[in-house]
């Protein structure tokens, strides 16, 4: 049978050259990077070759990295961290509605201690309205976070933009790029960004690792205090394997970039049109040319997302959805329902994430397989073919 | 050269089995666990099966257990998640003043946040009065920390004592127990436990993988806000490899506990008995019997032990101290100094762990190379054979 693996967002496989570039560091490189004798200080300094390659790829110096276990903790240590430090000057924070759960639920957390919050909406794209965000600035406001391109529907905010207001009404600006970083170009100074967060999972690093971009005069409170690791900015052993595959990834991403967009584009393209001309009542997602160059998001009328993730699944064929009725998280995607899809419409969300390893005959094999599944569970269901306001009523699970 | 590691509190390297247990799950077995299809799903139930394998080294249940990605994570995640989750209830939290430095850290930023913190003395020989715990506790007291054993003397604490105390008068009880898992016996049923740290820094599994111990009772905010991984308790994509590798050495350690035991310590007393013999003015901290079955600690006067740690370094001779001049974060060791060690003997600070991998001969080899090294350093120390006051004046770097 095939495999054809669509889902690159939510993981990818460890690149060869990754991996082996890490396994030295788990036996015999397995010093504590901490001790003063050489077993662990040649380790530190493996370290901070690797801090400076990951730098690199989003155009930052070594010294603006604090190294993380996930871009989850690197989202979490940007708002609670200067949220803690900051709290003093303000204490209003300003985020998106579409946000990672990472950086909604820190948020929710901050409104607990008495933070006010401000969840900005977005359009029926996706995308972040500028003046919506100038207005919603006040004196109080120490921090906004947007996120750079939407792990669900694709669309990329207009990030320098926004951050220009920021840096103007002196807000400091983070941008969570964990669904950016590796899949289009990411340069903190062109962006003019305070704070940003990525990880390795959609780069072919390992698990378990992330980073937070900070500038130096950003004050930050650690969110797992502990010794002077990371200067001082995050205790805890560093984790010396993740840490070197995360930088020999981030050499490898810079690399391939350019040919990357161009191949996920154009298979991207492919899949779209196909999809769109097979498949009637399909509604895509997000925005058309703002978007990741590997990112198709689609909602099919009348079926469960995950229902057709599991048919697909059976003919190899591997995507995301983003109603999760299995995860028991939320009924249906908050996402979708900022951008203004009905509940019934977001169950049928789909999700397809690139890499350059996908061919033609991937997408060939998807626009064979996708229809007829499509179909199969549109005749099971109850709702195909009445009317819109019944779609409405179906809920998930 | 030889090469004799005799420093296993920072740094194990990752064992064969482990190794080879975690590799498949870069590549090959690489799909987010949170993931409904197959790919996902399989690795979901790998990541049970090595929870319920972390359960069983402490004797909890596998849904009390909490992967983290450092022992420092899950002190941090203690302190703060039980403070958040408890702050209606009580703003007072108690620890011991010789606690690592992601609890003394963590509850120095609850006191930023208003919370009040008891820092509890110990004796001579680092105990904690359970008597001075008993009366430390104040009605709106929510949770007391005391670490199971010290990583810097050695010193286990009657954690069972101390936790029936805190249970009599309805208040959670943590225990760090980083430097005792895999070392001692540690069952949390059998010590009453409500919370434990640990990691696997010392257990030959990897770096980058800790965990919380929680009885269900317990109320916990997340450190790590994001999705429903952890049961909603911390976010992030689960790092599975590390996870395998935690679960697989939890294994092995339980199964080598007993014989580990004996070894260390026959090889430890030989290390003590010999090193006591062949130099003078040296002080062994930490309790005689009440400690870690692997671990030496000393003051030689009138040395610095980082110097000492060096020069052993060049006879492949690996050893810790506490007084860490090139780390900045402290002048001379918080931990010596609760003890009541002078600050200039404290600088004279070694520390040795043992594993089961150390011989007779590894133990020869040091009692050969460290009178000299530290016969050495006394010749050249300005203060070597004054009065005691000229050592107290001395000062780290």
């Amino acid at each position: 049978m095939n495999r054809v693996y669509l889902d690159h967002a939510s993981a990818t496989p460890v690149k060869k050259d990754v991996l082996e570039a890490m396994v030295p560091f788990f036996r015999e490189k397995f010093g504590n990077p901490s001790n003063v004798y050489d077993l662990g200080s040649r380790i530190k300094g493996k370290i901070e070759d690797h801090r400076a390659r990951v730098a690199n790829l989003i155009g930052a110096k070594a010294n603006e990295i604090i190294f993380t276990s996930s871009g989850a903790e690197a989202n979490n240590l940007a708002l609670k961290g200067v949220a803690f430090a900051g709290q003093k000057k303000g204490r209003h924070v300003i985020v998106s509605s579409i946000e990672h759960h990472s950086v909604l639920n820190a948020a929710r957390f901050l409104e607990r201690l008495d933070f006010e919050v401000t969840f900005l909406p977005v359009d029926e794209w996706g995308l972040v309205d500028p003046d919506r965000l100038a207005k919603a600035i006040r004196p109080e406001t120490i921090l906004v976070s947007i996120m750079h391109a939407n792990n669900e529907i694709g669309t990329i905010q207009p990030i320098s933009r926004l951050a220009s207001i920021c840096r103007e009404k002196k807000v400091l600006f983070h941008t969570d790029a964990v669904a950016s970083v590796g899949n289009i170009p990411v340069n903190v100074n062109e962006l003019g960004l305070d704070l940003l967060s990525f990880s390795g999972i959609s780069l072919g690093a390992p698990k378990g690792i992330g980073a937070l971009y900070f500038q130096k005069k950003v004050r930050l409170m650690p969110l797992i205090h502990g010794g002077i690791q990371e200067n001082g900015r995050r205790g805890g052993t560093e984790n010396v394997p993740a840490i070197v595959g995360l930088g020999t990834a981030a050499d490898l991403a810079r690399d391939e970039l350019p040919e990357k967009m161009v191949h996920v584009r154009r298979m991207r393209d492919l899949l779209v049109s196909g999809l769109v001309e097979k498949i009637e009542k399909v509604r895509f997602t997000g925005h058309m040319e703002k978007r990741l160059p590997g990112h198709a998001s689609f909602c099919f009328q009348a079926i469960e997302g995950e229902s057709l993730v599991f048919m697909l699944a059976q003919q190899g064929i591997y995507a995301n959805t983003g109603s999760a009725c299995a995860s028991k998280a939320l009924k249906t995607s908050p996402v979708l329902g900022a951008i203004g899809i009905p509940p019934a419409l977001a169950q049928g969300s789909i999700v397809f994430t690139l890499d350059r390893g996908n061919t033609i005959e991937d997408i060939k094999y998807v626009l064979e397989k996708l229809p007829p599944a499509v179909a199969r569970l549109r005749a099971l269901s109850p709702i195909w073919g009445k009317e819109e306001k019944t779609h409405q009523e179906a809920v998930c699970g």
